[in-house]
């Protein structure tokens, strides 16, 4: 089944407002077997509105609209659309009820005049409810196609669309096709590794992945291995992903982490507590950053006890016990002061294992020794230091980002004995 | 004068990629007089690229294309846009020069036989020079209009925008408008105030803005307010906008800290720098976020001498001296023990000045006492100590950003004399 989308709001078209709903639906849509062969974005205008509904519908017969359906004068999709449906707008007396306690339960104030309009719904639509906001879902079902209309506010928009649209897409779909076909895909991700590499790696095995497409998705943490099974029959699908998971795994051997959107400070938190271990970070460039990626997983405290930003050689002499021999001698950027910090920052500490990074993240700093982008990192496990000393590309925040994920990194292979 | 903008990607339908390219074009376009009137994404088929930009062609006479103009099989969009300029495709020799000179120049072999595609020019096109990268963006101006093709990679799309099409198009309107006409924002940030207040101080001064629209936009980091001049006359547009934002300055008082899109870690440095002030932080529930935040501005290391992430009771007590006593009496997340974390590590890293955050940022650890989202902050400066207990909304990453802002909002009011 195809459909488009249509995301209205004169803010999108200025570009100040980034759309984050159409990509959204999308995503929802390809796995339960709907193909999406157009988006477009129209400003808050009823007449440019108008038209693009009705292209669509002559294009492709289903369209879903998101924005515009506020309580404002600014809001014309609701309008619009009922035009082209030639569906009157009429009050309804259930919803402006439900409005109305809305606003009593909310304590601030009785319901303003502007919202009524939002109770006014086009003649045969059926409402689609929003438990996190005034506007209401639309769905409207005409000689000329299917229009839904969702709010424009990204949790109003996703709410309705999974509890309200996708089932009813469902229940069409089954009813429409005995071999209903879907787009699904999974994503395995492997850091530390070049995208080159990944692929003189995979490359033999590729004609084995017959139907299902493998894309190369490179990032700073990492490169990302999309497997897309197009347009799939529904009962093979998952199976056939899962083979070439299965297929792949063992190629990308310790460079692969995990799969889907996981994120190697929760692998490495999570590793770190089934062994019983304590962390400690001490950190130079990247400033607290590595820190942060960590405590931003929940439950992190349990295996996370803290750690030094010393940005300053003083900080690294006085709090993490580094000497001030080993810094005239090296240099703050160095292997040895790296495995200084990470041990400084566990005896500190008292914990089990601890990472260290220092470098120069530029923009300034940089010297034809230890230009900018030059980064050493150690991770001490035990009785065990790994360290690495590598030269990141890209900004000072990229820099700060790879030098983060590196050392991350760096701790979970030690975790797997692989450094 | 109006235009459409397209984007093209199999990827961009699929809601995997998110879609920059839109919006960053169309923030260059409104400030020059140029209006985007609608936004359209098909996927990487040549006959859908040629229907949507006939359809552009017809409605406005103009339209800006970016993506599919790669070396690979995918990549269609040149040959699409060139059968409907009646354009055939011939072989550029100076730019296949051009393209075999960059692989010479980056050392990784010889160039591969799918780039002499991109030296493929559709006849009659002016190729606009892409530093960045191979594909060339290319302007075809035909019976039919103007189409400007532009790579979809997101930094080189942007080095041949503002190089290359922005000038372009100046000369263009200038030529075409007498009266240029053009739509122009200032942005004002606030910060630590919620938007009714800042609403209840503005309202009354709406008027005098004329026709200057002002829009509210809350965020984790504050509230920013959006000055609009829309479709003004370019003579009289910067003026306008600087009386709107020199009416409102004053009603906004110290919860104003910049205009854009000024970081407040950025403030917060740039006047400690001009006071020869040093910093340093302890941060417990910000777990490295407030480090992270102010060293991720280039120049940070002038007046940030670092910090302890002190994520456990017993690195406040040892690393920061914070009495047990204290802890046992108030609670670690608790006014007390904030102002003891400042002055720790004050007197650790013998700075001027500290900040110091301590707060339940959940979804684990609340109490009926102290829920999720409480947490206590404190800024001291010489013999001054300031210090906050605020409850914050939202996620537990919402709930650490705000801690980390609102910090440091602490420490600029601080420096202002303003609490």
């Amino acid at each position: 089944m195809d459909l488009e989308i249509v995301t209205i709001g004169t803010e999108l078209l200025l570009g100040y407002t980034q759309d984050s709903n159409a990509a959204d639906i999308a995503r929802s849509l390809a796995p339960i077997g709907v193909r999406v062969v157009r988006r477009s974005t129209v400003g808050d205008d009823e007449a440019a509105i108008r038209q693009l509904v009705v292209e669509c519908l002559e294009r492709t017969g289903f369209v879903i609209l998101t924005g515009g359906l506020g309580p404002t004068r600014d809001d014309v999709t609701k309008k619009a659309v009922a035009r082209v449906f030639a569906a009157p707008l009429e009050l309804d007396n259930d919803y402006l009820e439900f409005l109305r306690q809305r606003f009593a339960r909310l304590g601030t104030g009785p319901m303003p005049g502007s919202n009524r309009s939002q109770a006014e719904i086009p003649r045969g639509a059926v409402v689609l409810s929003n438990p996190r906001g005034t506007a209401p879902g639309l769905w409207l079902d005409g000689a000329l196609g299917v229009a839904i209309l969702l709010p424009g506010i990204p949790n109003e928009m996703r709410g309705i669309l999974q509890r309200e649209v996708i089932p009813r897409l469902r229940v069409r779909l089954n009813e429409q096709h005995g071999h209903l076909r879907v787009t699904r895909s999974r994503t395995m991700r492997t850091t530390g590794v070049p995208e080159s590499k990944v692929a003189d790696r995979l490359t033999a095995l590729e004609p084995a992945l017959g139907a299902i497409s493998l894309a190369y998705l490179p990032g700073v943490d990492g490169v990302d291995l999309r497997l897309t099974a197009w347009e799939m029959p529904v009962h093979e699908v998952d199976g056939a992903l899962g083979s070439a998971v299965a297929l792949l795994r063992p190629a990308l051997g310790s460079d692969f982490y995990g799969e889907g959107d996981v994120d190697l400070a929760a692998v490495v938190l999570d590793r770190m507590r089934d062994a019983g271990f304590a962390l400690a970070v001490a950190e130079s460039c990247t400033g607290g950053g590595l820190g942060a990626r960590l405590t931003a997983v929940p439950g992190s405290s349990e295996v996370f006890a803290g750690g030094v930003i010393s940005y300053s050689n003083r900080s690294k002499i006085r709090d993490l016990g580094v000497s001030e021999r080993l810094i005239e001698e090296h240099g703050a950027v160095s292997v040895p002061v790296a495995e200084a910090m990470a041990h400084g920052v566990r005896d500190r500490f008292a914990t089990d294992a601890a990472v260290a990074v220092t470098g120069v993240a530029g923009p300034g700093g940089g010297t034809p020794e230890k230009p900018v982008g030059t980064v050493c990192l150690a991770a001490c496990l035990g009785e065990h230091t790994s360290s690495l000393k590598r030269w990141f590309p890209g900004s000072r925040s990229e820099v700060r980002q790879r030098c983060a994920q590196a050392a991350l990194d760096l701790m979970r292979r030690r975790l797997e004995g692989a450094v």
